[in-house]
């Protein structure tokens, strides 16, 4: 898979891509994460890719033209699945949508800032529309990260412990039941009897009951999908 | 206010809290924003902080002993309001939450990494549980810096333009409705005429129904609030 990143600032999240599973999926030739710096596709002579609003309101707005400019350089050399916008008014993220997006080849991912983009962008330029959740960050590049992160780190081979990842929160629409590690008793606090019995069968069967309770008590909305 | 972050990978999200108004909010004395590696507070000669799970599940799980030794000797420092726990099972981040934890002093988030962390620092160290949405992400650090940024550029004074933050979507219930920037024609494209017309009255009634219109067809759930 390959993910083009588009956005004002590199720098904010080159090193999260340089880092730990991400830059593993990378080194093994199973991902390719690119950022591309928008400021190189203006032809304005002071680099700026934003100007004011039409209609007086507040803030910044994203001009088309750099933007049309890097989109389309980038579909000359290969062709891309998706040309995603992160934006709050984007399809919410869930698991599912992760798993879809994971089986594609090049996807183009655009960071919004300042008031948000010029509207003709999202009409002709853009196939997809994410928001990570509801609420508002200071721009789209770490909802770019996480989309990347999500999407990278189930493809076949990323995590070495396939098992690991199968066994994730919402895989199966459950939340992960409670673990623990050594040492078995820290202050006084004591790991479940159960876990330290040595009937796998047994633990098995707790660990499905613990992921019950625990869905139905936090999030019973899961269980009814 | 200050937010401390208890990580493995300070590496993965430190650029991104020097870059932009992160970095803006910390030059101007808003926000105070500390990277802690979890892995200077193990006594564990190989500096390890993570063991294999109790009950012979798949994964690794975090060790009480470092984050708890971690976490007492902030507290000796100063008194924190929340100590947060990023995971997927917890309370989904929402903006009335972000806004409740922007007017909070002292907060401590933790990012988990691996296949969890061992249960007991969740009933006993830990005094809130945030997701930032239903998927899985390959540690909590995304997540960390999504709160801090969702949270710290609400702080008044971040934001330059404060009416730039209080039209956001969500903060009324509405999404934001289209912007538009120069030119006005763009490869056909054009500006709706009623933002070039100079009627401000209008233009506003107009935002006011374009923002109402689009929460109706993408977001109806949130007119129900």
């Amino acid at each position: 898979m390959r993910i083009d990143i588009i956005t004002i600032f590199p720098e904010m999240i080159e090193g999260f891509f340089n880092t730990s599973i991400l830059k593993r999926a990378q080194n093994k030739g199973l991902a390719e994460i690119h950022l591309h710096n928008l400021r190189d596709w203006t032809l304005d002579k002071h680099r700026r890719v934003d100007d004011y609003p039409f209609g007086g309101s507040a803030g910044m707005v994203m001009q088309i033209e750099p933007i049309d400019r890097c989109i389309s350089a980038l579909k000359e050399e290969r062709e891309y699945d998706d040309v995603i916008f992160l934006t709050p008014d984007g399809e919410t993220l869930t698991q599912p949508l992760v798993n879809t997006l994971s089986l594609k080849n090049n996807l183009i991912m655009l960071c919004g800032h300042f008031k948000g983009i010029d509207y003709r962008i999202r009409e002709h330029l853009i196939t997809k529309e994410i928001s990570i959740g509801d609420y508002v960050l200071t721009g789209g590049e770490l909802a770019a990260a996480v989309l990347a992160d999500s999407v990278v780190r189930i493809i076949p081979g990323v995590i070495s412990d396939e098992q690991s990842a199968l066994s994730d929160s919402f895989q199966d629409n459950l939340l992960a039941p409670p673990v623990y590690t050594r040492p078995a008793e820290y202050k006084g606090w004591k790991v479940p009897d159960i876990l330290l019995s040595g009937h796998e069968a047994k633990i098995r069967d707790w660990e499905l009951q613990q992921a019950f309770e625990r869905t139905k008590q936090l999030r019973p909305d899961l269980l009814e999908k």
